[in-house]
């Protein structure tokens, strides 16, 4: 059973606005065991819409437009689909008192044109707006279904949770796994995993490289296949995988942390705050976040984490030492339990001979030591910062990790 | 002339990747005057995207195909595009030894299976990838072009701008223009420019609203008409108006802070380092941005910033006093011209009576004085998180602005 999805709208196509509706749709529809097999945006062009539609019910059996159902001239989708399924369309008293109430309420007359939009093709259920004029529409043709919904989100969304929902065919259904993998390339992820899982039948596989993780995607309609392959794949990734689901590292650290009781300060110099706003982006990060710095001048590295003047003018400030004592300095004087740092040059100027662009140092300063990862990368300056605060932030969701499995400390 | 997008993967039809690549390419094409007119999400499914390919190739001149690039199984791009094109596929040498390079730069072996990015179909022009394995490709084919180009945006964008942009046409078209403005609604935005263009033919107005600016869009392929738009709307908005295009303010801050010679220096508490990460983001930063302190505990507030404890006693963490003597103090102990200060709630818990989620005070110390504003927001965190630092960043721009019209100090 397949679902396709049509969104309408130019300022969609002119790059005004990002369309979340896919995203928000292939979520609602997936605990049914439903997948949305197409996406199409076009703009609001009458010749257009009505050939997307055309062939989107040639392959599909529910399909789902979004937008052009409100009052203005270039909402058009009402009359096109009606036009494509030969239903004509007839004022449909209900709605339109129920428009005419919305705009009593708000002390506003109603233009006449706003009765366009209580013009229902024959035989459609009219679904209620909450959040606005336009009602949704859900048209059974053909053996098909044709669903009619809202552009804005605040007025699908709602519409969607509570009548098309309800509406859709429940498919005993596969059910879709994910696993995140930190600080390996997408083809040595794949070379691990996708050899465990050959002999199991019945799993559709796949992969996403972000910067600093992969995801390993797992699909499947048979449940005792699912658990055998999300068992080898844990197995197999141990602790390279940081978390399920749409977790983020962040959220992943801040946990652990937070379980063990412990604390966090940070020393960052080429990612700019980046790590300890990552931080903060998780709610309750007060409970493990002392305090961060952001020590781009030497002055500052020295004056706020106490890095040696000799130890800069020996080394440089893009150095092995100078992360050591960025890390240990930020650890002693914040009094948190572990302490990270980044020194490096993220580019793209900066750089020399020696000390290429994309060189970093990234400091762990801990109880019982401090260890210092030297890494070169060739990123654009925000993606190597991202790159950066993930590999440190995996560095200490390692290090608390194996202190917690070793009963605290 | 016309440009299709197709979009594949699987992760964008499950929901878990919001596509952005419609976004960026629109903007990128409308100063040549091309629109995109229509675009498609795909599977990793072979005969899916083997069909939205010949389905487009039958509409238009220019077919973007970003995606399934990768060397994993489900990356199946390239061969399905020169099979539809029935072009061979030949191991290109340079390409191979690129890739090569890239996992020895990273001390990793090469799995033989990443040599699948070394494919080229016959005929097609290599595009480099600055920023991943996967080089893009170029198809002249029966006066079409198609390219091929990689899923990832910070792979995608450098090569859009840099190889795809200078093999477009120009079309002698309608150009659009954009204008930027900080802290006013879209309402009041519209309000104000909407009337003062009435009078001017063939103008196409948009307005979107993001959290902590608005974008006011204009459209037209009469050039006298444009300018004279260009310069209304420019003489309303005045010092409203932050930029033009795509800019992001904090280019436009480090950029009037570099012209200036000043710098800064930062104390942030509800920002989490959100507005030294998004200084530090802009390239040359390092001559203007000092040092930042995130001062999350009251301890490091005091200890960094020198925050009295009699302020925090009597008035609370979040309170004007805190956001002035953190500013005041960031700036006394950096040694820097300005420094900006917030101090808020950020929630989804933390608030109170008294003091609600959403509370903040944002600070900007100068030689001259100290200003401190106070916002109640109603954001989740991290749109919160961005609309201080936005705030933060906006009221710098307008100081430092009026000092340097001031001749300097």
């Amino acid at each position: 059973m397949n679902i396709e999805l049509i969104t309408t709208g130019s300022e969609l196509l002119l790059g005004f606005a990002v369309n979340t509706h896919l995203n928000f749709l292939a979520r609602q529809v997936a605990p049914l065991g439903l997948r949305i097999s197409r996406h199409s945006t076009v703009g609001d062009d009458a010749d257009a819409l009505r050939a997307a539609v055309s062939e989107a019910l040639a392959r599909t059996e529910i399909l789902v437009i979004t937008g052009g159902l409100g009052p203005t001239s270039d909402d058009i989708t009402r009359a096109i689909v009606a036009d494509v399924l030969h239903r004509p369309l007839h004022l449909d008293p209900t709605v339109a008192e129920a428009i005419r109430e919305r705009f009593r309420k708000r002390h506003r007359e109603m233009p006449e044109k706003n009765l366009v939009q209580a013009m229902v093709p024959e035989g459609a259920r009219v679904l209620p707006n909450r959040n606005g004029t336009a009602p949704g529409l859900a048209i059974a043709h053909d053996g098909k279904t044709i669903f009619l919904l809202p552009g804005p989100p605040r007025e699908l969304e709602p519409m969607f949770t509570e009548s098309v929902l309800p509406l859709l065919p429940r498919c005993a259904g596969s059910e879709c796994r994910i696993y995140k993998v930190a600080a390996l390339p997408e083809s040595i992820v794949e070379q691990q995993v996708a050899p465990l899982l050959a002999d199991i039948a019945g799993l559709e596989l796949g992969y996403c490289a972000r910067p600093g993780e992969v995801e390993v995607r797992v699909i499947s309609g048979l449940p005792a296949q699912l658990a055998e392959a999300d068992a080898r794949i844990r197995r197999s990734l141990g602790d390279d995988m940081f978390g399920t689901g749409g977790v983020r590292m962040e959220e992943v650290v801040v946990r652990l942390l937070s379980d063990a009781g412990k604390t966090v300060a940070t020393a960052e110099s080429c990612t700019g705050g980046l790590i300890a706003h990552r931080l903060t982006n998780v709610s309750g990060s007060s409970a493990v976040f002392l305090n961060g710095w952001v020590t781009y001048s030497n002055a500052a590295k020295q004056r706020d984490t106490g890095v040696c003047d000799e130890t800069l003018k020996q080394h440089g400030a893009v150095s092995e030492p100078v992360a050591r004592e960025m890390a240990e300095g930020a650890r002693t004087r914040s009094g948190a339990d572990y302490a990270l740092s980044a020194t490096g040059i993220a580019g793209p100027t900066g750089g020399s001979l020696d000390k290429p662009v994309g060189l970093v140092f990234i400091g762990l300063a801990t109880a019982t030591g401090t260890q210092v990862q030297r890494w070169q990368l060739a990123f654009d300056r925000e993606t190597f910062k991202f790159f950066v605060s993930q590999t440190a932030l995996d560095m200490l969701r390692r290090v608390v990790l194996a202190s917690t499995r070793q009963g605290g400390a």
